[in-house]
Formats: C-alpha cells, sequence, structure tokens
C-alpha cells in the first residue's frame, strides 16, 4: 500500500555518521531513507544577551535545505535576503526539542549552535535533524567533558522524533515525500529515551482528525522513536 | 489555585463583537478575558500564483501585535523590518487553521485576507484570534453572498481554538498570561464545530508529558471549544 | 457643502478615553468622528545613544496603521519588511510635536515612547494621533510623579493638532477623508495651548495657494486647536 | 549677525550650470553658498503601475547625500540598507513640488526621473534641490520637445524653494548650516513663478513661533523665491 | 616545507563523485584534499528577464558555505539577511567561468543554475567549485540532450580551477588553508581545457608580486589546471 | 582604430583635483577622459572590531555611482536597499589596493574611510577611484601628521590602477565605455610606484586569452600606471 512498500509501522533505514565532517566539536550525517541531513553542534564561547543574567549556558538551532536537495530547485534564502516562515518555524522546534534534554545550567557560559542543514530532501526533515542533531549534541558535550570544560554531562535523556500520519485512511510510521504530499494528517512527535513527550504538532491537511486516529498516531510514534533512539545509542557507542 | 480563580475546566468570559470597525467586510472584536484582538477578513479580487491555475479561491492571515498591547513595550516589527519567527509561526497557523473549514473552490478567483491584530494581550491571543476570524470570515463570506458575488457558502463547518496547558501539576483550560509563563506544558488545540482536530501542538516547556496528561488535555480542549463554538454562533445570530 | 454637513469651521466629534489598554503608562483611545487611533506612552528606562550624554531622557514616537483601516486593504509593513516614507514622515512629526511641549531634562534617564496605532481611518490620522498622544504622555508622567520617580512635570504646555483645506473653494477645518481626497490644499497645523505654532505643513494637492487663503486656514486651526485642547483638558479632568 | 556676514533678506550666492554631466537629458550642478547639488533629470518609457490608467506620465525624484557632503561623515544608505526617514521626506517634498507645475497628461506614457545628489552640504540641500531640479526638469522637457517626442511642453509655470528662520531672534533668508542648527524655527517654503505657494512647512526647533513671525518668514522666502526663479530664467537663457 | 608535505607543484587528491544527490539534473560531490564542496546544476524552463530578448539560455551559479564549513562558525547569511561581499564575488567568478565555456545560444529558453555548497572548506573552495561545477553542468546537458531537448552540446571546452600562491618565498600550487592563510601572494586562476585564460585574480596580501613571480604562478596553475581537467575527463568516463 | 582615436599605448588626459569639497581631510576629483570619480578620505576615530585588538587602524572603502552618471539611469542603491554585487567586489578591491601600501599599524586607532562616488562614467570607473583615492588618503595622512596626530607616514609608496584590454584584437591601454563593452578580454591592473603588483584581475568576455596577450597587456598596465603615478605626484606637488 505504502509507495516505499513499508509497513504501515515500519521506518525507513536510519544511519547515523558521526564525525562528518572534521571541523565541529559533534558532526553527524544522518541518513533516514533517501532524506540527508548533516547536523552540526557548534560550542562557542558566548551566549545571547537573554541568557546572560542566568549564568548558565544556551542552545540554539538553525536548519536550512540547499537548494537543490528538493525535487525542483527551491530559492536560496541567503539570496533572497530573508529565511522563510516554514524554515523559522522548524528551526525554533530543533531549538526547543534538543533543550528539553539539556541541563543549560551545567554548560557554563556557552552557547552549543546546532546546525541543520538538509543535503537531500525525501519527506521528515525537520524529525530528522532533531534525531540527528541529538547525537551531534551529544558528541560536543563529549568534547568539552574530554577537555574539562565541564565535569558532567548536562545530557539529561536522550531525544527523537518521527513523523507519523494518516495516508489512504491508514495510519502510517515515517512518512517519506510521496507520502507527505499527499496524505490527510500529519504528525511531528518529539519524544525522550523514558517515553515523555517534548512536542506532538499534528495538522489536518484534508479532514479534521479523530481522537482514535491520533491515538494510532502516538502509537506508532512511540514505537518509532524507540527504534531512532536505539539507533541513536549504537551510533554513539560505534 | 488558577490566578485568576478560575476552575480548572473554566474558561475566561470570552464576547465577541461584529462591526467592530467599519471598513471590511468581516470585522469583529474578541475579547478572552482581557486578551483583545481585532480580527478583521478583507475580501480582495486576486490571488497568490501557486492557486491561479486551480481556479479557486484562497484564505490566508496576517498577525501582529500592537507594541504595548503586552506587558513591556515589544518592538514594532514594521520598524525591525521583519516579522519575528513567533509571528510567522502564529500567522500560519491561523490561515491553516481557517483553511480547513472553507472550501476554497467555491469561493471564486478571490481572497480572503485575515487580519489579527492583538490590543492587549493576556496569554491565548493565536487562539483568540482564529476564534474571532472564524467570526469575520463568516461575515465576509455572508457580504459575498448578500452581493451575489458567490452563490453558496464556502463554509463547510465552525472551527475555534483554545489553549491548555498543565499549570502546578494541574490540566487547566484557557491559559491567561500569568499561567501561560509558569506552565510545564502548553498545548493549542484546534477543533471544528463537528469535534473533529484541525491542529494539536504540544510543548513540554518543563518536564515531559505524559500520555495520560494529554489524554487529560484534550478532553479540556474540547470542553473548552464547544463552548467557544456555542459563543461564535450566539454572535453570529445576535 | 461638505459631505458630513458640517459648518466650514466645524470639529468633527471628539471622544477621549483614557486607560484604553492596561498594560501602558498611557493609554489612550481618540476618536475624531470616524478615525480611531490608539495611543499609548510607554516609559522605558534608557535613552538612545545619541541623547546619552545630555543626561537629561528623550520621546520618541512610532506609527502605524492596521492593514484594513482603510477603505481598501493597505500591505502589513511589517510583512513587507519596511514602514513607507509616509509613516515615517508621520512619525517623526508626531515626535517632534510631543517634544516641542516637554522639557527632556526633566525627565532623567528615560524614553517616553508614544505608539500611534490607527484602526479605523477616516482622515486626520496624523493630527488626531498628536492631539492623542499628548493625552497619552501626560497620563505617563502622571505615573512617573506618582511614583515618586520625577518630582517635576516635564511638560511645558498642551499640544494638539488639526488638518484644514481648501475644499470645493471653501476652507474648511477637520477634513475627513472624503474631503481629504478631493481638497486642493491641505494643511496640517500644530499649536500649543498658548497659542504658538509648532509645526505648519501646508501642501497644494492642486493649484498654488494665496497668502489669503492661508491665511483663512490659520484662522480656522487657531479655532479647532483650541476646542481640542479644551477636550483633552475635560479628559484629563474626567 | 549673521555668521556670513549677510543682511537677513540677502541670498546665499547662486550658481546654476547646466549640461554640467553628459548622460542625462537634464543634468544641472546648483550652487547656493557652499551648498553644491548635482539634479539630474532622465527621461524613462516607463511609468509606475498606479498612473499606466491615466494615460499620461509621471515624475519622480529621490535625494541622496554623498557620506562626506557632511561635515563628519554620514552612513551610506546603500551600505546600510536603506534610506533614512529624511530622505524619504526630502524626496517626496522635491517630487510633490515638481508636478505641481508639470502637466502630467502631456508628457505621454513617460517618467521624469529626477535625481538630487548633494556633493557638499551647507544648510537648505533640499530647498536648493528643487531649485536646481526644476531647471533639469525643463531641459529634460525641452530635449522631448526638440526630439518631436512632445508636441507642447508640459511645464505651467517655474517653481522655487528658500528656506526661511528665526535665527536669535531676527527673521532670516537663506539658512545656512551655522545658522540652520541654531534656529528657533524653520521654514522650508516652495513657490512658483506666478506667486502661488505650493508647500509652507514650518517647525518650531526651539520655543511655538507667532502668527506674526510666520508673517515675516513668509515674505521673506516671497522675496527669496524671486530672485531663485530670476537666477533660473537666466541660466535657461545662457 | 609545505604544511601538508606536498611539493611546491602538487595538487591536493582531487576525488569527484557524480551523482551524489538524486534530485538535480548534474550532482557532483568535489573533494580537494579535505574542501569538499556540492556543486548541482538544476535545468529550470526560464530565463531571466535581460536574457529574455537573446532567444538564447543563461547559466547562473550560486555560492555558499554552510555556518560549520569552516574552522570556527561562520554566521549563517539566511539568518544575517544578505550574501557577504565575498560571497558574491565567488559565486560571479563561478557563473563566469563556466558560461566561458558554454554557447548559451545552443541551450534553448532555459537556465542552467548551479549550486556550490561548501560542506567543508580548507582553502580553495571558490577553485573546486569551479571544477567540480563543470562536471555537474556537463552532466545537466547530457540529460537535456538523453531527453531530446537540445539537439548539440552547447559545451565549447572544458575548464577548471586553481588556486596558486607564494608560500615563505616559494611560488606553490593549491593552497590549503593554512597555507592560503599565511601566504604572500594569492592567485587564482581558471583555464580552458585547450590552455587558454579565462580569468587570472592575483592578489598581493603582503608585499606587492613581481612579473616573475607571476610567470611562476601562472607555469604553476596551468600544471595544476591540466592534472585537474584530466580527473574531469577520468570522472566523466567512470 | 580606437573610438578615441587614442594609440593603442595611450592613457586619456588624466585631471586630479584636490581639496574638491571642503568637508573631507582629503578630497579629490578625478577625471580620466570623461569618467568622473570624486574620492574622499576621511579620519574617523574608530576601529571595526577585527581590528581593535591589533591596536593599529584600519582603512576601508566604499564605492557608488550616481544613478544617472551612466547612459541609461541605474536604479538607486539606497532605494533598492542593497549594493550589488558588483558594487561590494569594486570596493573590496578598492580597500585592499589602498592598504596595500599604508602601513596601518602606524595610524594609531583611526580608520581612513575612503568614499569613491563616480559622477559621471565612461569606463574604468574602479580603476580610477583606486587613483584617486590614493590622492585623497594621502590629503587625509598630512592633514594627520599637520596636527601632529601621528608622527610618521603610515604610506609606503605610491598606488595606482588602469584597465588594459584586448579590443578587436589589439592589446589597448587604459579602456573606455565604448571599448570597455566590445572587448574580448578585459584586465585590471594595480601597481606600486616601486613597480610591483598588487592586482591583477583579467577577465575573458569573449575568448580565453593566451599567455602572449597576457604578457603584452601587463606591459601596457606598467607604462599606464607609470604615468598615472607621475600624475599623482604632480597633483600631490601643485
Amino acid at each position: 500500500m505504502r509507495p516505499s512498500q513499508r509497513q504501515p509501522d515500519q521506518l525507513r533505514p536510519v544511519r547515523i555518521t558521526r564525525n562528518y565532517t572534521k571541523h565541529a566539536e559533534g558532526a553527524v550525517l544522518i541518513e533516514c531513507g533517501d532524506t540527508r541531513v548533516i547536523c552540526t553542534a557548534s560550542v562557542l564561547d558566548k551566549v545571547p544577551p537573554h541568557v546572560k543574567a542566568s549564568g548558565g549556558g544556551w542552545l540554539t538551532a538553525e536548519y536550512g535545505m540547499l537548494p537543490r536537495s528538493t525535487g525542483t530547485r527551491t530559492d536560496r534564502e541567503a539570496a533572497r535576503g530573508k529565511q522563510s516562515g516554514r524554515t523559522q518555524e522548524i528551526q525554533r522546534l530543533i531549538g526547543r526539542a534538543l533543550r528539553a534534554v539539556v541541563d543549560l545550567a551545567k554548560l557554563g557560559e556557552r552557547t552549543v549552535h546546532v546546525d541543520c542543514d538538509v543535503i537531500q530532501a525525501d519527506g521528515g526533515t525537520r524529525t530528522a535533524s532533531i534525531t540527528g542533531a541529538f547525537v551531534a549534541v551529544h558528541d560536543a558535550v563529549s568534547w568539552l567533558i574530554a577537555r574539562g570544560l565541564i565535569a558532567e554531562s548536562p545530557i539529561r535523556d536522550f531525544v527523537a522524533a518521527v513523523s507519523v500520519g494518516i495516508y489512504q485512511g491508514v495510519p502510517v510510521l515515517d512518512l517519506d515525500y510521496a507520502e507527505d504530499s499527499n496524505c490527510d494528517t500529519d504528525m511531528n512527535v518529539v519524544m525522550t529515551g523514558s517515553g515523555g513527550f517534548v512536542e506532538v504538532q499534528g495538522t489536518a491537511e484534508g479532514s479534521p482528525f479523530t481522537r482514535g486516529e491520533m491515538n494510532a498516531l502516538l502509537d506508532l510514534a512511540e514505537k518509532g522513536i524507540r527504534e531512532l533512539i536505539a539507533a541513536q545509542k549504537a551510533a554513539l557507542k560505534g
């Protein structure tokens, strides 16, 4: 039934490559099927003004797509002179998701600046960004600990994200582009390793969805995120 | 327990004033407690390029806050030269919520341009905007029908929105600013008159939330939205 | 002769509502006929760099129109990414007019930030903004005095503004939109309570105007401003 | 009494050089004392959208200052990415002043685009711009007539401008920078060759001005503008 | 002597991977040592206005760096709202270099839009971009021919680029970052397969360079570009 | 053969006028044939952040063209809201060229801000800007020495620039617009008084150029720059 022949509750193959580039403190390539995102975590010795007084640190995220990461070329945001509403929405989401599992007070007066850049898009770029960025942040934190810059990890739990949706009447896990552009309901879910919800963003693209459908989608998301967190753990061991 | 002395499942008083200004085809002032938003719906005889080919119409929304609608003055976005990520996120949400109940094909080659401007903010401005804007759109549609410009209403159902959250451990309905700025979880819910979900956006501000908490919040939201839709109906009869 | 049936030297009904919103130190709704402007005065504990050295304070003003305050929808300046030349001209005028009657040295190192937002436009929005903003500034100053933050009022005199013009060959007071868009000469006059001129801005829209016409217009403006200042005084007593 | 030793009613020396640069249809250098402005009038075969329907033409103006035309360097507006409010105010004034004496219907579907660029500033740059630009527009119109592109001149009258002000209590004509930055009242006056007023913009910089002072200033302006128009006529004969 | 232990006339290892991403008509990853750039060529069915009249096509290029492609994080240009002067200079250079070997008339009314995005920077990103982009353009042209959209290849010759410079007094080929940031003279050379110069851009960073040094640098560049073009040919065969 | 009847190795007449305007510390009008550029050098008592730590000074340049300095009107960059890529490329070149002969450490914590504004364009505006700006910087340095603000001149050598190109198959010196817009190869060369190269920027507009052509062009450039430096010396004596 699914264009990709997957089962309704089947994730796309996930691949997480650490140290994908050499400069960043954390540098991860995450591949979820054909969606590929470079996630870097940079440690900066400064914090934004609104954090200054707290004495603690900050974590922020930016997101972008290479112009031809998409099926037809998307205008370069740097050339247009502004980030789209969609881009801002996504980068705010990534930042909130990661901050939910990081104890900023333990970072010291530093910012972990996450950049998620989509090299190839095939649906689910924002959720892949969150899942990959968590590993990059983890590596940046290890870098801080290895240098003795912080004593204790500020990371409280794992966090990962996945999209779920209702495609041709059936709740499915991990939408690819073919599904995403034709589904009735699209929901992005962010969860922690201990199973708590950090974000649930469901949108009816076609007809409204019912409480029952919502429950089915959340069940799928929980399953998918468990598997994604397993993949993160495997990558961090590797 | 609540700063406003309300019951956990109690909405703030809602007041919807139609024809609040004289120029717009639909012009509503909605007041939810101390939150006051002017919602206008303007009928424009043009559609954006991506709609042109469809032959149908479009509905879009913009959102703004008067600089001193807030406790401390917020910079004027027109003076800063751009809309914040928050503003763009909200106006995209309002547009999606209203389009979910409007059959754009029946609008003809027209745009209904919704403007939601917050005169006074006390929490819940985005949900108040949706609830008020629906009434403004309804009035604009009546204006089109009265002039014989369209034969049939493109409005398929009512739509309204409310925020819910977990404040001091208790799920509560319709957060005001005092609650919103101190809650653990904040969820905005958009539903139709027939009880379908259009948007669910839940965010853990502090610790993650459980499936059980989510269910409690959705129950509150359903109750609140039923009451808000009743208020819309009363206003449209009045 | 006038579309509104008014006498040539007759103002539109003026209504000044104080404390129109709850957050600002001064918050006024001024209505001049169908023109309605929310004027707030915010007290900020900072001054712009060019004032820093003086030790005194500053007063500045911003102006905006809600997109559908006008007969046809005007683009939202925040969405377009810049303020129009007209907006900047108006907000500079409002700022100069108010500074003419405020002794900035007596404000201390503070800025009174005035915002004039037009809710409904029917001609004369810039002059209504000045007249209403004066009352908002007065309330903000009273707020400062009441809290013991300044000892003495920096307000030296009242200030108000009105438009005058030549409509169908006749000098008339307080142009509404129907007159404004068809008049030959349009003049905005700002005067103090003691009858001094702060600004005179006359523009020939059609044929040039004579010295005699100018004198007739100034006579009307003096009469109108006397009445507007009386309305300000009544509002401040009320 | 005046820093320049001039009489109160004495203009600075005026010099108008036509064909100052070789590309523009009209290209004038105007020097009013040490203020020097290059004024060009370019004939473009297009009109802005709002004029399209009229079948006639348009005249618009832009204004700029070279960064070091001023005593201390002013930021380059192109580098800052926007024109200041002052710049926009001035270029709108120049455009209105010139349109007041040009019958746009007789231009055909063309725009006369005026550019006024200040090479050296010593007060009165906006009024010098208007006086010089009129001569440039006159030359551009002659160019159109010489090529048989229009049959009849659309220019109805001469137009020129001057500043007047109250300096150390005395009304004076044609303020230079030393006076302008220390005067109580500053007024820019635009008049036609037949003595009609096109613009009067008076501002009290210090204390408000009286009706009597205004009359004295207008008398000075009338005298000055008569002399400036004589200089325009002499230049156009030369 | 060189930080990388290379001979003065030795290129870094070059690797060119075609079909690196799946959406673009040409999609190449070029690696010159640690410098890695994704070069895509997108075929668009439109041309910019200034090309419209020619009946032929256009080729344009854009360039960007991922924020953490560099040793310390560089601000994201999309977030800052504009491209730097450096970026614009580079993308103009890439476009000119490629257009020098493409007969635009043979493209038909199409644009080949090249995007060069630096994934990891270690010196020579602009020259690597040109060398890689040529292969991407070649693939896009093959795509056009394969679909019968054009009959004949518009590509007249190969083109590649390399940097040369004087490092510690010695002319060297293909500067990496360690050399580039400490060299006296830096020169970027673009040449065709037949050995003609397309661009020579030499800059003395420290002391001026002599004619003799220039000749030595050009000799190195000729050698390097011959090898790079051999690598392009090998990749296109592969 | 040349449109201007000049010999292939003949410069256009050069005229350098110092003290062209009165405010700047260095203010030069340079005329190369019909190309006229105002070059000012302003001394500012501040340095950009990246220079702060060095204790030394900085020199930067900005470039602009009056809208009608060109044959057809060019849009005003200040009105469009950004500088073109060409403008940025030119102003970066001017800055680099001048910094090559100035010992910034000897400037003290000051910036010399150069502005080159083209009054009339006829080819070679960027090279004329460099040649003229050097004289303006020299005057600004003399101003600093005369006031005792620096003890010793930071100027190490003269610097000037010229364009050369291949026009109808013949290498020619100092291209004017008629040649520049029809030449095969265009090269801008910046050299010091002692004959070292600071910048060489050659571009094949049509077919690629050979090593032999490059040598012929560099010979012409050396001759031209010797003459331009002689003109600078004469001007500085005058």
